[in-house]
């Protein structure tokens, strides 16, 4: 991968030093020419008599100065790059940001290839397709994952990627709802809850005000007690759980759905790595009766058809779901899809079409069982170690154990030791403090590498 | 095209038909056995027990209950469909949504076929992109289309369209900015203002209040009179306009960006037509001086390689521009394309690299001067039969003026005379009413019986 993806707005340095690098850019502007100082060159920026005329009088959106620090991701990448510039000759291995390793089956990408040529004829050709994805998948996604629970095409909403969505439901959501989310989560939940307006500011020991934090820890086999859990409007819900790898059960599904519906909420359930599931855990929130009525359920073909790159996703929101009023939420949803959004790429679309062909199915099962195994071999290796170690059976994620250590002081250590990119726990919430996420989206190769290297460190 | 694209969230009649039809579906659920009354079959809807049981206490988002109907073009879509249904025999033209007919050129497509392929072999797989786009990409953009103008690689963000960048570009401004549109304009613009709780309530006669409504008439040329608008934290403007086809001059866009400058005001300048500018208008509001400081600008693929449905656009955040308080509107939009989006398709930036090779530019330009002669043939028809008609020398955009008339009326009446689908111009916004909009995109043997209708209609 390279050296220039996924860095955020702090690390502009970064993207300077990389533009003169590769001599794709020009001279930068408002730097004068270096002055020559006891011997040493000194740059001496001098600001841009550009910049320091004229500043907008629109004031900056409150809600994007109470984030904090950079998004998780763009930061490890920053941090990655910091690295690699430090030592050049290093082999350095991402196990950090999850992102898929394992080519697409050709039974998928030969499909897309097809429908990219067909585009070209009169025939083939086609324009704008319906926002909520095209009739077809939305049919066969229905039938394939939710063929007996009674979800139907028009329930399915096609996507480019469940991050997208997350955020699309946010805006459906609008500003004066509550929100609870696991500790720790997916990032992007509490981030865009805090952009949207529905949080209030951030402290060290809380987090962000207004947010429910349900502590997902060893103690309650990351399942949070909900008899502690305030209610709130929205319920963000992920299992198999990303980053702790655990999967609720069905008495626990069954828990969560009823707490929902005790308390009028809407569980907004990530099911993105439902086919890492190994036991009879469900692997859909629909699962659970009564659930259409509280529930919404977000997916994606990134983690199952290598698609981190290629987008696509999809949201169920059943016709079942209201709001107090007894409005439909679907409906709510389908107009900020139809306003927001003008539907997935058509050869996206193709791909997810073969990705739930037989074969397709085969060929992603396939490629699940491999990262499966990665994950066995990072469980096994760290247990050896003798730390606890949690999730790997029903998701790609290892979640281990430093009890007492700062999540980042770990992170950096196994960097700047054995040059492997984890995730550091905390960047997740305070819940996560204290433990590394282990990804096992890697080639087999750089999994045993990195495996080798975390032994040298903690024998 | 099929039947069911851009069906809005008032259409599930149409959909429940289509689906019956096509054997797609099971039987439709809470729909008792028919009672035979009178020796006619009667459908008896019983209320859906779940439904009726349980409604969430989340309130509704008050902002999507201001929205007007549904989103324009679904609802074109849904009278089209309805039309098809009364005339099955028709043959029915739609000049309406303003959808692309001519196929890809192939040099675009084969590079996504290749890209497509490259992602089944283990050096071409990649996965997550940076949410910003591929740094060629942004790269190329910056230099074929703001080569001159000081716009570089870091402040190209790569989108999946124009549309989905609006509807950022709102997230990113908050609920608490005011919001200036050309009248009529681009129904997004309003509809994600309104979503976001910029706006108050609509009323027929004005609008949405809080929206300060720039009226754009033949009288006026449709360029607003500037001394008659108010200060607005962001002003919204499309040039070549959709859907009145007007491009503004140099000079009226050195006014606009003077207008901003002393109002302390953001343009979010929409330039999605600018390849179809015939003079020599500027073809980016980057092209005014000073304009880096006040302005952002949004762009697509869309109509100039036939990519509706590929998806895939641009949004030009220059590093020049700030908020009141001095803080860089570009770093928070990174954030907010790092956390509410994950890139565009891979597949799509490989087309997108492909448009902007010189065999890409070229073929580009011989799809836009096709539909420029549609453009043509649309004008001289409705010229010949007296109209007045502006537009569609820079913008692939006919509007016919119809003194006095309803646009609903004239859109029915066109609809129900010669089958062909054209826009109402009060979709677009009240100062849209009396006109119809004529999309030139079409196939040219549809263009040419269409214009013979027109022609039959009203001669």
């Amino acid at each position: 991968m390279s050296l220039n993806l996924h860095l955020s707005a702090s690390s502009s340095a970064f993207l300077s030093q990389n533009r003169l690098q590769n001599g794709l850019a020009s001279t930068p502007r408002h730097v004068s020419t270096p002055a020559r100082t006891n011997g040493i060159f000194k740059c001496v920026a001098t600001p841009p008599a550009e910049i320091a005329v004229h500043k907008t009088k629109v004031n900056r959106n409150s809600n994007m100065a109470k984030l904090q620090a950079g998004y998780l991701f763009p930061e490890i990448a920053r941090r990655k790059s910091a690295h690699m510039l430090k030592y050049p000759d290093a082999q350095i291995i991402s196990l950090g940001i999850g992102d898929t390793t394992e080519p697409i089956p050709e039974v998928i990408t030969s499909a897309m290839s097809k429908r990219s040529y067909a585009l070209s004829t009169n025939e083939g050709y086609t324009g704008y397709g319906a926002e909520q994805g095209e009739k077809l998948l939305r049919a066969t996604i229905a039938s394939t994952y939710y063929g007996e629970l009674g979800i139907e095409e028009e329930d399915i909403f096609v996507s480019d990627g469940a991050k997208s969505d997350i955020s699309r439901l946010q805006v459906l959501f609008g500003s004066n709802v509550t929100m609870a989310v696991q500790d720790p989560s997916y990032p992007a939940y509490v981030d865009s809850s805090v952009i949207m307006g529905q949080t209030g500011l951030y402290t060290d020991d809380v987090g962000f005000s207004k947010i429910e934090y349900m502590k997902c820890t060893p103690e309650n086999g990351f399942f949070p007690d909900l008899s502690k859990v305030a209610r709130t409007d929205i319920i963000f819900f992920c299992s198999p759980n990303n980053p702790t790898g655990s999967a609720a059960t069905r008495d626990q599904l069954i828990q969560l759905v009823q707490f929902a519906k005790k308390n009028g909420s809407i569980i907004v359930y990530d099911s993105a790595y439902a086919m890492y599931m190994s036991n009879d855990n469900p692997k859909s929130i629909f699962e659970i009766p009564g659930a259409k009525e509280v529930a919404i359920e977000v997916s994606s073909f990134s983690k199952y058809a290598g698609f981190t790159g290629v987008r696509l996703g999809w949201t169920v929101v059943p016709k079942e779901l209201q709001f107090s009023d007894g409005f439909s939420v679907a409906k709510d949803f389908n107009r900020i899809v139809c306003t927001c959004f003008n539907g997935a790429s058509n050869i996206a679309q193709a791909g997810g079409l073969a990705c739930l062909s037989p074969e397709g199915l085969g060929a992603m099962h396939e490629v699940i069982g491999f990262y499966k195994e990665n994950t066995e071999i990072i469980v096994k290796t760290f247990e050896s170690l003798g730390f606890n170690v949690y999730g790997g059976k029903n998701a790609p994620y290892v979640w281990v154990h430093f009890p007492g250590q700062s999540s980042w002081d770990v992170f950096s250590e196994i960097l700047e030791k054995t040059h492997v990119v984890t995730t550091p726990g905390s960047g997740f919430g305070p819940g996560g403090e204290g433990f590394v996420r282990v990804s096992a989206f890697g080639h087999r190769a750089n999994v045993l590498e990195a495996c080798k290297r975390f032994k040298d460190l903690y024998t």
